[in-house]
Formats: structure tokens, C-alpha cells, sequence
């Protein structure tokens, strides 16, 4: 059964002039050729800006790298796909029907696209002014727990804080390789976390460089997957 | 010398109702604290949305493949570096003494940043539209010049086309390795072009998807350097 558009949308407290779009925005690849793939692409140019521009509002003091961070934290592919689930949008997608019998309606990609097509969808219907406050209404708990702190650190400490909030066992590094004349050493470092069995390498001209950007390859693994 | 930094404004048709932080666009942070970084930041995702919208609306019939690698062939380094070439932006950096002696007002990075951190300026001083109408003005002729056609066709075709326009001797792709069971081989295909010495390589389920994976990542890297 395929739910009516119209109940999402005032769920949403969205009131599209132009409907079809946001039925547009509902509308899987799998479902035809009038699909949200563009949306998508619109919708998610939006969402980064208007998140880079909160957070340079909320956090006067942060530098570049750490606004970044935070950015990638907010604007993933799980915490799209976590906020589509809390609007139930995955009940409301139009799939074709080998995605619906797979249960596409579930899938993170799926969902996230989804939400982000509806954000690219109101950015055309009622322009960028509507279009941020939705967004910044979407994002007000993620934004309010945001703790600048903890981006301020290393990779290497924040990936044990991660770790150790998810009660797992800590990283593990190796060295794996050592290259290049006396002067100019290349270290190659292996990090591993039990939490996916799963491994990153870091390059850099000290091993204690190498630790740092293979600690920082495992944090973006393990927020942008559903470890 | 330094050049006072109105003078630049007022080449660039921008009237600044907060001098304070257009100097600040046009501070490296080799200058001390009070400088770019930050509004490069807001800058970047504010031009990728600009960019990102207006393509959308020029190319109708462009699918979000097209339309995002039509993005990343305008928002990148070396587009923006030359951008900030032709308004003779680094004359007027304002950089640390080392950059200075280095000549880092002619570096591509140096260059690129602080013409990202203007735009992030405008946007603090004067809002959304003033700059979406400053950055399509500072666009025009790339935007004009763009074939979208060009962007349809498979990486192989693109970066033989890409090659030849620069008269450049073809690409050659050798097949690494084979792996896996009958049913669920993966192929890696090297790519190597004479251009710049370098390779890239591309692992898919067929050789053919492979090379043009490997193809795909030698465009982006051609794309994204000064080759």
C-alpha cells in the first residue's frame, strides 16, 4: 500500500505550491524516470551549506578543521537515514517492486536520498529562506547535543572516547612499514578496532603522524557506516 | 608592498559594509590569527550550492551524474586559482613573512582559499542573494562555455578526449590481476598516461568496468592538478 504524499508532507509541516515535486522527491530511481536523483543532488548542496553556515554561527571560536568535522557528523548518509526514520519517510517512498519486495523502504541509502531530494524539493518550491528553517528544524536536537570539545582533539583521542562510549575494545596499531632515505622516512601505520573487525592505514612522515591520520581514516569508517 | 585592499573591492564590484572582513578574506594564515580559514570554509559550501543550483536549472535534461561531475570540473582548486589569477587577487594577499619570501601569492591552494573566503565574506555582509548574484557573475564565461554533452559520454571516451585536446599521447590500461571464484571474478585494471608519469587503478566485476573505473580516477586526478 502506498500511503498518501499529502499526510507526510503536513507531518513534515511542509505545504508544497507545486505538489508533483514532492512527489517527485518520493520517487526511487527504481520507480521511473521521473525520479529524485536531481533532487537529491540539489537537496544535498543546500543541507551542506546551510549546516556549514549554522555552524560557523554557532561556534565562533572553532577553527576550519574543527567546523568540518562537525559538518561530516551531521550531514552523513546514518544521521540522514536516522531522521527519515524518526519521520517514518521510508512508509511513504515510491519504490518499483523488486526494491519493495527487498525492503528498499529500510535501506539507509535509500531513506537518506529520500530526505535530502525533499530538501532540494523545497528548495525550488519555496526557495532557500523556507528551505533553511526546515532544515535547521530537522537538525535541532542534532544541533543543540553537539559538543565542540571533543572536536578539538586528536583523531587518536577521539577515536578511544568513541570507542570506550561504546564500551569496545580499544585500537590497535602497527607499524606496518618504514621507507625512504634517513632524511625523509616514510611510516606506514596500521589502526584495527575489534567493533568491525576492519582496518585503516595511515602515511605520514613520523610513525606518531601515521597513527594520528590512520586514527582519523577508522573515525570516518565508523560514522559513516552503522558500526 | 601591500595594496590597500579597497582597491580590490572595488575591481571585484564588491562594496563591503564591513571592510574588517574582507581583509580578513584575503589574510593567509601565515599573517596571524585573525585570518581566512574560517570564511574559506563558509565560502566553499556556499559556492557549492550556488554552482549546484544553477546547474540544475541550466542543464534540465542532466542526470545527477552529469550534473555533479559538471560541478566538480568548476569547483576545484585550479578553476579557482585561476579565477583569482585573472582579478589579480594575489596581489593583494596579505601573508607571513616565510609565504611571502616562498612566493605564496602565486600558489594554486593560497590562491584558491582566499578567493573562497571572499565569497564567504560577501555572504556575512550582504546575505545569500547578493553573493549567489556576485559568484554567477564570477562564473559567467565558465558556465557558458560548459557542454553538457561532453559529460554524458563513459570516462574511457572523456579522458581520450581530454588527451587529445591537450595533444597528448593516449592512455594505456593493463590488467593487474584477476581474482576470486569463476562466478565472482574481480578484475584490477591499471591505468597510465604519459602526461604526468602517473597511474591509477580500477577494480570492478568486468575488465571493462574497471578500466573505466580506473579512466574515472585519472580524471579526477588530472581534473584536480595542474597537469
Amino acid at each position: 500500500m502506498i500511503r498518501k504524499p499529502e499526510v507526510l508532507a503536513r507531518k513534515l509541516g511542509l505545504n508544497f505550491s507545486q505538489p508533483a515535486l514532492f512527489i517527485q522527491a518520493l520517487s526511487h530511481r527504481s520507480s521511473g524516470s521521473r525520479n529524485n536523483e536531481r533532487l537529491e543532488y540539489l537537496g544535498d548542496s543546500v543541507l551542506g551549506f546551510v549546516i556549514a553556515q549554522q555552524l560557523y554561527q554557532l561556534f565562533p571560536e572553532a577553527g576550519e578543521g574543527v567546523l568540518s568535522r562537525l559538518r561530516a557528523s551531521l550531514v552523513n548518509q546514518t544521521v540522514l537515514a536516522e531522521l527519515a526514520r524518526q519521520h517514518n519517510i521510508g512508509d511513504y517512498l515510491i519504490l518499483g517492486s523488486g526494491e519493495l519486495k527487498s525492503g528498499g523502504f529500510r535501506r539507509d541509502s535509500i531513506l537518506s536520498d529520500a530526505l535530502e531530494a525533499i530538501i532540494g524539493a523545497l528548495l525550488l518550491d519555496q526557495g532557500i529562506g523556507a528551505c533553511q528553517q526546515w532544515i535547521l528544524g530537522l537538525f535541532n536536537d542534532k544541533l543543540a547535543g553537539l559538543k565542540v570539545d571533543s572536536w578539538n582533539k586528536d583523531p587518536k583521542t577521539r577515536l578511544q572516547e568513541l570507542l570506550q562510549s561504546r564500551r569496545k575494545e580499544l585500537p590497535v596499531y602497527e607499524l606496518i612499514s618504514m621507507s625512504g632515505a634517513d632524511h625523509a622516512q616514510t611510516f606506514e601505520v596500521k589502526c584495527s578496532v575489534s567493533i568491525n573487525q576492519q582496518s585503516t592505514v595511515g602515511i605520514g612522515i613520523s610513525r606518531k603522524k601515521a597513527e594520528q591520520l590512520a586514527a582519523e581514516n577508522m573515525l570516518n569508517l565508523l560514522t559513516h557506516q552503522n558500526a
